[in-house]
């Protein structure tokens, strides 16, 4: 935003009011001139509607760029998958999506689901198509496994959330599945985002590994535009220098996404930390933070997992952890913005 | 680690058990040849003592670096200053210390420090000397402001947190402090880590801008090893590629430390985020992570603040925050890990 | 890699030799035993054979893993192009493929084409499909554009070079150009690698915004495994923390692809830099770098481009580095690996 | 800069002006009503002085902030030094420092500086201080290592560049260095920055690992504006996820810096790659970008080495490093921005 002051402004006294609201402002000017003083609000400043800067004394104008994310800004806070709610409203619980990081055989995922179901996990996730940095790595079952997941998810009342790699995957996983999960890998994909909004079914939307907030929010506009009836946004890490995680999980931008966009966010702490003993704590400061559910991988088995194993979560760690957001599902301060 | 196999072993048996307890292996072996297999656990895996890998059938040696961190890992997990109790553990209440970020006044300091008082915040922040960006930018009222802080302090029964900038500004800080505040810009600075240490009060180390983990607990040792009786940590977001937050608050770092290290760690959300509107929730994640405390910026009239107004809280704002972290104390589950 | 003393070591004598050859290394041991003692050779090192550190006294075995990005590796370093040979050998000319991000209509290709053609650039570089940010900005002309494109490089005995957004637009591309590109944004989508490879046309494969040296040389074996039979590497610029440049053009790997890997790199200042005024001194810092080539974005009106007008060349500014890279041809100092 | 237009002004026709001249711009407006149309020009364009802006037809009035590093633009593009001339022009030969990471013993800098001398060098570099990541590392001979440094450049009629790490140490360093180098790990320490200002030497800045260029600039004004004769600003490499190289060098700031700042910039490539065999073409990049000079580690004995051995050049390839600057001294094309 600019904001234009008026001939008789007192500049320190506007400029108190826009610091007031949180804004971080540069004053510029015509140099040598008596040319007005605009204050330049900058990037990672504090959300103010431009009508608030409007009423200050002193201020003249207030110009605003075109009206960025319509599609994104139009959706409502809560989505409904299959009677469940998804979304940053305190009469939503926390959404707990689990599963295997690749679907191996009809008989893992039964087991897993049939595991998963008696905690009352609402969401089976697991790869059909896996997207690998190698191509010698095990790509995923493909066609059988969706089936496989389907039926398993069926047993259990559950719903399915899987990922569709490229647009030729896109229809047989929009057959079977109920949330069409775009990885991270594919952030950028834009025809791919295009296919994903036709195909009609929710999208969940991975942030892209250094995509930008503004990036993200784009590539929703992309699925929005195109006919998906909803977004979800899922924060799984971004790159960075230190090696001790995997990625950084980014949880200041879901709160942007969370209280201030007032979009559902999903937090996948497993890819963000990539180790086993973070995943835990994570899951809480997600909710904290105003997470709409997790995504987590989990294993009967994680020594024989063909993809992820190291931080698949044991058994127990999921049910603990289930057990904890469930214990703790009207205490998490979502409320609290 | 290096995890060498002896010449019995199943190759595939050993590396499910190491993938099982959360470690991302490389094998490595003589090429070509009929040497041993070895496996590289590679940075980002979970943390398992080298006892139990040697435990695994087919395993015949496991070599480690030496211990990494002696002084920090020999730290007690809860630190005492002024009776007030510190760290992870679930009797230490959430700490929370708040201020401005400059000491502007006898009286600014004051009235802050009334209104922390009566919140029931036990430390108070505020900059006698500021490291700042632009040579023009104002540096603080330094041995002044000190005094002012201290007094203000001592009326409400508070302890003090402050920055020493520089090696010259140690002494007179060392003087009226309680906890020693190195900020990030220093967090390099080795002479001032040593003298920090030789002062013989606790530190407050915040992490440095883009600063690994590992140069993190260096830092540390150089405080410990000169003397300091205890250091807390301090998380306040690492530089990144997003504009839409000053910095990205890494709460995967905060866990790492409270969870894995069993470390004191403050959060310190004003800067991480540098916008108003997110600091609130970043709170609760902090401590739902693990966090021992947190570090807020607050004022009077932040329109006024000679420094970094834009993320200064309100009094209504700060007391909201402070009252929901008491309500939760008993209910954010730092026990859960 | 692993390097493993033998019990008659002396270990200092070894390290020094390891550190003389030009490798950061770690020692390790089985701790409070009199086990043997390991070096581990960290990432970021200068590349030597396993051989050589065998011949080390005092050294019983280096370790290794499978050999990495066997395809990339025998690729042969100079590639030929319809008669243009494009490598790091001292004998190919450096190769400047130049034209407009989108190609605008036919008359546009043609103008621009006419007049690379007569400085003696022998590839014309434009796009037909577009991958954007925004899905309402320009999405390019389609099928219609690469129609232009050909002609327009076939009037001046020019090969193409163009960019194919997704697997469905692979056919068409394939048809027209000589050479293949994958975007940044597609560098990890596996199903269009795959498919490039498949379309048995040469493949210019741009580093994704983020990607890190491994994953770049893993897309290239998507791409030779698949067929395809070469794969240039172009260094676009990575995402990094500092505004003053859109992203940050990372010479040190494009040294590391030429000089190491013996690979052929292209470089693109023009999207690295997103600066005009810092595009000639980069292209000759590329070539002084190893790069085997330029690409390069000029407009004959880059206040009408409809895509990426500021970072554009004008018509003089391009003839200016063209004749610089000509005139500089012998002299740069390729041969001095 | 804010370009205001005027109401008769044709808004498209402004824009394209704006574009052809290298800016990325943003139209903003008062949403809604008849409020005038202003173009944020965005960071990250080229560099275009507002009286060009203005005197496009359709523009009222071109704001500006503040000028930004007003003593860094005062400073004359070339610094003489003990009849040395370095600067960006093209009479200013290609400036080499180098030496050793550390001053080991009177000894091993007199080898050096001996060897050295006979190729021509005219800066002798070594420290007699180190920052380290980890208190239990060699951190320096001291005041001993000083007199070794200024004797051995004496015998040889170098001049001396070496680092002070703290203020405690500026005293001894300014009284025997020609030029004080402040470290990257001390780039943002203010007090650091004005004594070495105060100390009246020349400043060789280093970049911080993480600093922005307009952070850079404004800690060279720290120093200018506390005494420093002049700034030369070292690009050593920037943090960034890539694990290939230690730090990625960020030529396009060299570029930056020396074509539209105007200012002697000195590349480090041995801290940059960290990896001996990418050092000879990075030095070949860095000039041919710009660089008025370059800085070298080099020891007698990589393996021997206290410090950064396996980045140290061995005798012979800076010896070839070294002719072969000489030898292209009047082709690099430093004259073509």
């Amino acid at each position: 935003m600019i904001v234009t002051l008026n001939d008789a402004a007192e500049i320190e006294t506007v400029r108190r009011a826009l610091v007031e609201r949180g804004l971080w402002v540069r004053p510029l000017q015509e140099p040598g001139s008596s040319g007005r003083v605009q204050f330049l609000v900058e990037e990672g400043s504090a959300s103010v509607p431009a009508e608030d800067l409007r009423a200050i004394r002193g201020v003249e104008a207030v110009a605003t760029g075109e009206v960025c994310y319509p599609r994104v800004r139009a959706q409502p806070p809560t989505v409904e998958i299959h009677g469940v709610r998804i979304g940053p409203t305190p009469d939503a619980a926390p959404l707990i999506m689990a599963g295997p990081c690749s679907v191996e055989s009809k008989e893992q995922i039964r087991a897993i689901a049939t595991r998963l179901g008696r905690l009352g996990v609402r969401f089976l996730r697991g790869g059909a198509y896996k997207a690998r940095t190698r191509p010698d790595s095990f790509q995923g079952h493909g066609a059988a496994a969706l089936g496989w997941l389907r039926d398993a998810a069926d047993e259990q009342g559950m719903s399915v959330v899987t990922e569709a790699v490229g647009v030729e995957e896109l229809e047989p996983v929009a057959e079977v599945t109920d949330l069409v999960q775009i990885g991270s890998r594919n952030m950028h994909n834009t025809p791919l985002l295009k296919a994903a909004g036709r195909c009609g079914k929710p999208v969940l939307l991975k942030r892209g590994m250094a995509a930008t907030l503004d990036e993200w929010l784009h590539a929703a506009e992309y699925c929005l535009s195109h006919g998906a009836p909803a977004v979800l946004f899922c924060e799984r890490g971004i790159r960075s220098f230190d090696p001790s995680t995997r990625n950084v999980l980014d949880l200041g931008a879901a709160v942007l996404l969370a209280h201030v966009y007032r979009q559902p966010v999903i937090v996948d702490p497993s890819h963000a930390a990539g180790r086993r003993d973070l995943i835990a704590p994570l899951c809480y400061a997600a909710l904290a933070a105003g997470a709409a559910g997790l995504m987590l991988e989990t294993h009967d088995d994680p020594g024989r997992a063909l993809s992820d194993g190291p931080q698949a979560l044991h058994a127990d760690e999921i049910a603990a952890i289930v057990g904890a957001v469930r214990r703790a599902e009207s205490r998490y301060s979502r409320r609290s913005s």
